[in-house]
């Protein structure tokens, strides 16, 4: 891979106005019509080289998609894997893909309330300090900012190979009275589901026999009330 | 170690009934009585050999402890470990401690609604075939079972060595919406707290370096009310 200086990867990016976001506080309310329809919006925050989003976005066309990192190297790439996964329809420009560049502690400037249906964390930089627990991406400040952006269906699907940042985020996502569901310690422990889109981390993980932990937390009234009525159900009589 | 015959095992047992209750359903709605004193009670389900119970009931006096379990034999020897443990201060008979010879299925005859104010499940069986679910102690039907005989205080204190079995009771907890704190993928991660008991299996499991993984539900409300009040105060501002 030939090595870009910062300044040729912006003006690649400059040049992909069709899928790459580089100033998204302007869409703040206003993505539905950036994406020219009322779908619910799914959004990854660290989405990384893009695996997980450019495949989500290719299987699941009746939802539109953002991937959000703060680095243009990585928007780049993800900008490649995006037009690779949708070329084998002969498709240049991905309908229900956006890459966003932004910090996500600002996320509050990019999304208006209620604006989200579905958040994605996978693979979250673990920061193991304790001083650093403020900056991962389950801490209650950063749930604060979700359950804004979050609307009535709204909920978070959390995913890692970290068992520490998983301890700590069982445990945020409680304290903060989120109802949590789908708890697995092994995801990948009944053989991998072909259905199931993994990202680059986790392909690699997985391949070395790592185990995968992934919980899911419902925010919005309506996703909370569907999921009650039949929470039990599972268990038999 | 003599091998008994079941009936040389009873005769034991009923020579004990300053510590052994073998008809713990006579006891329901008047353990305080047994105790002789209004202390809160902590039950552990399924104590085993009683290190645990003991050890507990011999560090925390202000509490009264109920070991429970379904076989003469671990009965039996949970007394004497029971009366061991206080030998070492002179005591013949565990003022705060009885062992109880009862199946789980039939808890609610033998205590009253709201009599107990904490429940404990060490390393519970965990029945791994899907088709044993119910068996689990963790399973929806008990928690039933626990809601019913746990006090405004109540909480339930669970540890396993199994991941499956904790996987499947933080689902269970969750799915049964109970609120769960103090979750831990790993108890002895920091080294081995003096101030933590622990069960035979425990002492041994992590003698072999495997990891023990714990979480406490609150049932009660009053300590739904008192956990609400601070639950966010560790993660700062």
């Amino acid at each position: 891979m030939r090595l870009r200086g910062r300044k040729g990867i912006r003006e690649n990016l400059e040049q992909q106005e069709d899928l790459v976001v580089l100033d998204p506080g302007q869409y703040r309310g206003k993505w539905a019509s950036l994406f020219g329809n009322d779908l619910p919006i799914h959004v990854e925050f660290g989405m990384g080289k893009g695996q997980f989003i450019s495949q989500m976005s290719y299987k699941h066309q009746q939802v539109n998609f953002i991937g959000v990192d703060m680095y243009d190297e990585l928007i780049r790439r993800a900008s490649e894997k995006g037009r690779n996964v949708w070329a084998q329809e002969g498709v240049d420009t991905p309908p229900n893909l956006k890459l966003a560049l932004f910090n996500i502690e600002s996320v509050e400037k990019v999304f208006e309330p209620g604006e989200i249906e579905r958040l994605y964390l996978n693979f979250s930089d673990p920061w193991p300090k304790s001083k650093h627990a403020r900056r991962r991406l389950t801490h209650p400040r950063f749930l604060d900012k979700y359950s804004q952006i979050l609307n009535d269906r709204g909920e978070i699907h959390f995913k890692t190979d970290s068992v520490t940042l998983f301890e700590f985020s069982l445990n945020s996502f409680a304290d903060y009275g989120l109802q949590m569901t789908n708890i697995s310690l092994d995801l990948h422990r009944e053989g991998l589901n072909e259905e199931h889109v993994m990202t680059e981390y986790e392909t690699k993980f997985v391949g070395q026999g790592m185990q995968i932990h992934r919980c899911e937390a419902i925010v919005g009234k309506e996703a909370l009330d569907a999921y009650r009525k039949n929470r039990l159900e599972k268990y038999g009589k």
